[in-house]
């Protein structure tokens, strides 16, 4: 059965590929549309999910994010628009040039081709990468989780209607209707068809895409992201900068799970650390080197919400309140451990030390480099991209965050006179 | 082992990754010049893996490619003093904007990683591929074929006396040098420790990484290369090219496999294909469609070095003197064989249209694709890349020819000032 949705897809991509961007913007509008219409019949199939996922005793948090309503619909028709009016990547020459022998050379930017998109209890993710896909004439298998079935089966069916509304092809935007967990082993072996797989989900599905896939997989979306505060840097302005980074939005991956202290500061700044942040709720662990530095005076003993980190403490990607602590040398020391703990996703320096800022983003092995500014900015919309399909912590192809360039991929034009290779 | 040598590879390339270019270049120069101190060496050691080669019953073209001699072993010097002199993409910035908020913000490439490049009897690549990784300040984990085994082990050891000479870390370059087929797997699944593996020889070996490996693949290498000649075309012209395509290097993966012709220019051209490629020792295969043309008027029968062609022809990529023909309707036909049959290699048009000509480059879905030129041009070499690690025919990350900048990656660097997100 997949084999059949990969050959459709194929052949789909074959079509939207070449197709003029203003039939993809008409598809995008459309599809905003008929989100608006038929919200009632969205909010239906989604009631159903939510009843499931009750009857199950999901998480408060995990049924929020499943949770569409009449406002989160409007932001995904809004999200559309504003797509459709982004310029297509699809078509841009670049690197262009004539060789010696008159051979003019370019590179063009070209779709990437079949996505397969594996993601979990999101709704949302449906319309937002069918909006990518079809923007970027490109076209996907979507598997989301069993538990927005309902929800997603009208969704992905608004957007083959859309697309068969602007004259494209339905086959553009594919949902995986059946839960059987064997499909996504099918889904990765589908090599003749699907160019990349792009798992949004948690560590466990993208290790489990990475050793079963024989298709090129993105992972990402996974960081244990630090905060280096240096010798140097201005303590008054630097706690405003680790609040933020920690508490804005504790759950997503840009989120602060470590702050590194130089020793020279440590004294003053941990102490500080903790009075700025208890109030928002934050716990702390800390490394032994700097636990000195929080203990009662009198009695060694450790205030409320801060106790010893554990041995795998500084590998964890915290996804709440709570923050790790540790005292380093120096800037040696800090890009060490930092390269060591980090996911590769989004590592901040704060300091007045230009010689340090630059050892750091040279140094810092990572998707994101940040020197006196928060993590939480690694962000497609922060990053003025319009909009993201991923935040890739892999090497090939594409870093960070994954706008729409980063769904294309390019072909090199040569024009010639007859020319021969001598 | 093999974890030790990729915990060890993973080690040189955090400090090769922030190594100066002059380090960089010092040391492929060291390199050219102990390839020419140590060449009876070399040649020693390959006379070793000659003798071995031919007692196994080895084919001439296998030997061939084996064999060094002063003259190649000086090709190789001179190579990597040419790789020495050209730019260093690492560290190059772009993209680069100030953000509304005032976040400075661009993309700096950096290192690819640690590259897993498994190849077979060609002891030039341990060469190329370590001046490339040096040049780029990746490491490499090299797989060369058994029958290389002693070239191979002179060779990576000279790389890494030239690293040490330059106080770079020896083991950027390291040689695998257990040749049981069991250590290919163990490489393909350490993906702590390598970024992509870079298969360099035939299909099986493309499939056998793309099944086995959790690391990601770059395919390439591979062609079935078409040429379309047009209506429209100036036979006159477009005889020489087809005549380079197919004859100029047959063994090599941009070299033409299939020439599609217009019928409007059959009964011309077909013939004169033959005539004018024959006498270089092409045979052909001709499809049902093209068999009228080149069939003797009275008997029916074929010519000498004419046959019909077999059902998995047009699938073949034949690395010799074999070329095979087919009449199409037109340009929607000629496009529609071409994304069927090709590789996504190179694929040529010649034309005198303009619209037929701009639908060949926007709708064929190949890594190059060219207007009245040879398909012979896809070469990092020809198209001024100046180095190239391999032709990819995957989506991801390169196409075509992968030079420096394809052994690049990049990460996002932004300077603040105590930013924060809103």
């Amino acid at each position: 059965m997949l084999i059949e949705m990969g050959r459709a897809a194929r052949a789909a991509f074959r079509q939207i590929a070449k197709a003029e961007s203003s039939l993809k913007n008409e598809a995008l509008r459309a599809l905003a549309a008929l989100l608006e219409r038929d919200s009632g019949e969205i909010l239906a199939a989604n009631s159903r999910d939510l009843d499931a996922a009750r009857n199950s005793g999901m998480s408060d948090a995990l049924v929020d994010r499943l949770t569409l309503n009449e406002k989160r619909i409007q932001g995904l028709s809004s999200d559309l628009r504003k797509l459709a009016d982004l310029p297509d990547p699809v078509g841009e020459r670049f690197d262009a040039t004539v060789l010696s022998n008159g051979l003019k050379l370019c590179r063009q930017r070209v779709p990437l081709g079949v996505l397969g998109v594996i993601y979990e209890a999101r709704p949302n993710v449906t319309i937002d990468v069918s909006g990518l896909v079809i923007k970027t004439g490109n076209a996907v298998l979507l598997r989301g989780g069993k538990e927005t079935l309902h929800s997603n089966a009208v969704l992905a069916g608004l957007a083959q209607q859309a697309l068969a509304q602007s004259g494209l092809p339905p086959e553009t935007v594919q949902f995986i209707g059946d839960p059987d967990r064997k499909r996504v082993l099918e889904l990765l072996g589908l090599h003749e068809y699907v160019d990349v797989i792009v798992p949004r989900g948690g560590e466990g599905l993208h290790r489990f895409c990475r050793e079963n896939s024989r298709i090129p997989v993105i992972t990402g979306g996974i960081g244990i992201c630090h905060i280096f505060l240096d010798a140097s840097a201005d303590i008054d302005r630097a706690l405003p900068v680790i609040h933020n980074a920690k508490t804005q939005r504790p759950s997503v991956c840009n989120a602060l799970d470590t702050v590194l202290v130089h020793r020279a500061l440590a004294a003053e700044a941990l102490p500080r650390i903790v009075e700025c942040l208890a109030p928002a709720g934050v716990s702390f662990r800390a490394d032994a080197s700097a636990l000195p530095f929080l203990a009662r005076g009198d009695s060694g003993a450790l205030p409320d919400g801060i106790e010893p980190a554990g041995p795998d403490d500084f590998d964890t990607e915290w996804m709440s309140l709570v923050l790790g602590l540790k005292v380093v040398e120096g800037i040696d020391a800090a890009i060490e451990h930092t390269n060591a703990h980090s996911m590769g996703h989004s590592d901040s320096i704060l300091t007045e030390d230009e010689k340090n800022a630059s050892r750091w983003l040279k140094e810092v092995d990572s998707s994101a480099v940040y020197v006196n500014a928060s993590t939480r900015f690694t962000d497609g919309g922060q990053f003025g991209l319009g909009a993201e399909v991923a935040i890739s912590t892999q090497r090939l192809h594409a870093r960070g965050p994954m706008g729409l360039r980063e769904l294309t991929t390019y072909k090199w034009v040569a024009e010639g006179n007859y020319h021969i290779r001598d």
